[in-house]
């Protein structure tokens, strides 16, 4: 198959266009068989009806892991693995389409998480609250729900960890989302700008580009990036780094953005359903440790991970509702129930604990 | 190519998984294909840095149409054109990506039809007000903007058309996006429901559905949806048919949707540029004839029309701001300015007309 070469133009514009359009029918062709097989993989589980019958979470994350490891360009990984989630999206959605509940209204970034994560094809339920999204999956209302657990920027999403003291909701997955900061003034134009406002960690995401695009320009660090823009309204010569909804709410002009210096500012999200799915070959585990208040218990509790050498990405402790001086613990581990080191490790930790509750086995995010 | 049969399994799970992820190699390759002659588009024509200068809406309602013309399933046609705008999207966006301004905030049917037409990789403007959209278009803040212009139920957005009397900017596309009713209760169950409360035009859209799964429930009008759903917040036997959205607001649940009976309940939205585009082969003109209040001034202004057999699709008629006495009239019409017929017709319209304006030549929506 010819290439075009990647320096100078050696095709005509038609003769690019004529190509481009018998690529487009050979992809065209390949999707088709694509859902043509996707319906059989169906059958071969026996009939089934709904969209939520076929997804397997795991074999998706595999799909964009081959996906990510066969690119090399020139599209990124990220545009190549949103374009392989749109056709598993369209090809499950020959069913009737997941329904996907987040956190309204629609437009927040719940709904682009899910949306990111189960494509465009998913029918999206936006809800009133976070307690809600766990509501409408345990009723089933919902075949899975996706709510925010942690920001790069904010830390940990409390309400959501309560959730599962009582919950009986599996985690069967996580998205992580990028959260863009943009430059705002009220002119929009940048010569005028000598004051640039935002929280002092906006201002250190965005030094690079500060230093290239406003050398000059004061840096002036405020209580958050909202007061930053409305300290902005007041002045034709400053500018607000914030998020672009609100340059919206205080009628402010985006200049330029993204302006974040590192892709690091990043929303966490977990994918809830019903059920436990079988291991993808890089996934995560979540569990939720109760243990009493006394010395030691957990180094009791830990013990065992480190034994079978179980790598412990996070934990973070939270009063027991209704459990007097109960503490419960929120540990994410590499690996899945059914490894073999993750079983091992979970098992000995038992009479250590209280109770150890799985909360789920996940393929980790894919970019 | 082996084919799967369609009645029953005639492979095992992992062998339709193989062929699957064959299938994946192939499309991703082409993918990738498809990206580098896109650029080389871009080199036939001059070194070009961002994807305004790339982008052709004539050329992509082509490529769209052709996909329709192809498709024989099993996906629907739209899924199949959502699928390929996103691919070109993805192509165009290797450039500084196209920045479309929309009525914001995130995620309204606005953001939707900008999605829509120029895929997620497009850069999004959330605006606060269709003024604002035209305004940062025409200071080339924004490359696009995407404004509605008329909805199947509630008739023209006054406000859009009037901006085109002073504006200069072009119509280069038109977005047409199924707005989906919903049946949102309190409770939640639908053997509760004893009477459904809707528009009278809402409640004609859902006739069929609503006497096929609940023909024994009561249909109330009332004046808007926002009003059935309020009304069916304060009562355990009643439901609403609504946007999603009322949902949320009034704290419902979907119990059923989209359970419009056919999908006609659209909204038209037009899409904003700085400049004409060539002929895609199915265009449609929209013009904007002042005209003096006289008698019989319409009609000699429209006999060209007939006359050269031009189809016209729309004619509306508004006061012309700050021109006493004077009307305006948007005329939409089939065909391009660069076609013969139109080009005639217009050009013997003219005398008898204050001015003939035109707002653009466009590609009829593609679904």
């Amino acid at each position: 198959m010819s290439k075009p070469a990647t320096d100078k133009p050696t095709f005509t514009l038609v003769q690019a266009r004529e190509r481009i359009d018998a690529i487009d029918r050979d992809i065209q062709g390949l999707i088709a068989e694509r859902a043509q097989w996707a319906q059989q993989v169906g059958k071969a589980k026996g009939a089934l009806k709904a969209a939520v019958d076929y997804y397997r979470p795991e074999r998706e994350a595999q799909v964009l892991r081959r996906v990510v490891d066969r690119n090399d360009g020139p599209l990124s990984n990220e545009e190549m693995v949103r374009l392989f989630r749109e056709i598993m999206s369209a090809c499950l959605a020959q069913q009737e389409p997941l329904k996907i509940g987040f956190l309204g209204p629609q437009g927040t970034f719940s709904e682009q998480a899910a949306r990111k994560h189960f494509g465009h094809s998913s029918h999206g339920l936006p809800l009133g609250s976070i307690e809600e999204v766990f509501q409408e999956v345990e009723a089933g209302n919902a075949d899975f729900g996706v709510v925010p657990v942690e920001n790069s920027g904010q830390g940990t999403i409390q309400v959501t960890l309560d959730m599962f003291l009582t919950s009986e909701l599996k985690i069967c997955g996580e998205v992580e989302l990028r959260v863009h900061q943009y430059l705002l003034s009220r002119t929009g134009r940048m010569e005028d700008i000598e004051r640039v406002y935002s929280h002092p960690q906006s201002l250190a995401q965005c030094k690079s580009w500060l230093r290239q695009h406003l050398p000059h320009a004061e840096r002036v660090p405020v209580s958050s990036n909202a007061e930053a823009a409305r300290r902005a309204r007041n002045a034709d010569d400053a500018a607000a780094i914030a998020g672009e909804s609100a340059g919206l709410v205080y009628g402010l002009k985006p200049l330029a953005g993204p302006v974040e210096d590192r892709p690091d500012n990043t929303t966490r999200f977990l994918v809830l359903g019903r059920e436990l799915f079988p291991p993808s070959g890089n996934d995560r585990t979540s569990v939720l440790v109760f243990v009493k208040d006394q010395p030691g218990a957990l180094a009791h509790v830990l013990g065992p991970l480190a034994a079978h050498d179980v790598t412990m990405n996070r934990i973070e402790s939270r009063p027991a509702h209704g459990r007097k001086w109960q503490y419960a613990f929120f540990i994410d581990i590499s690996g899945h129930v059914e490894d073999e080191a993750v079983r091992a490790a979970l098992k000995e930790m038992s009479p250590f604990a209280r109770e150890v509750k799985i909360l789920g086995s996940y393929p980790v995010a894919v970019p």
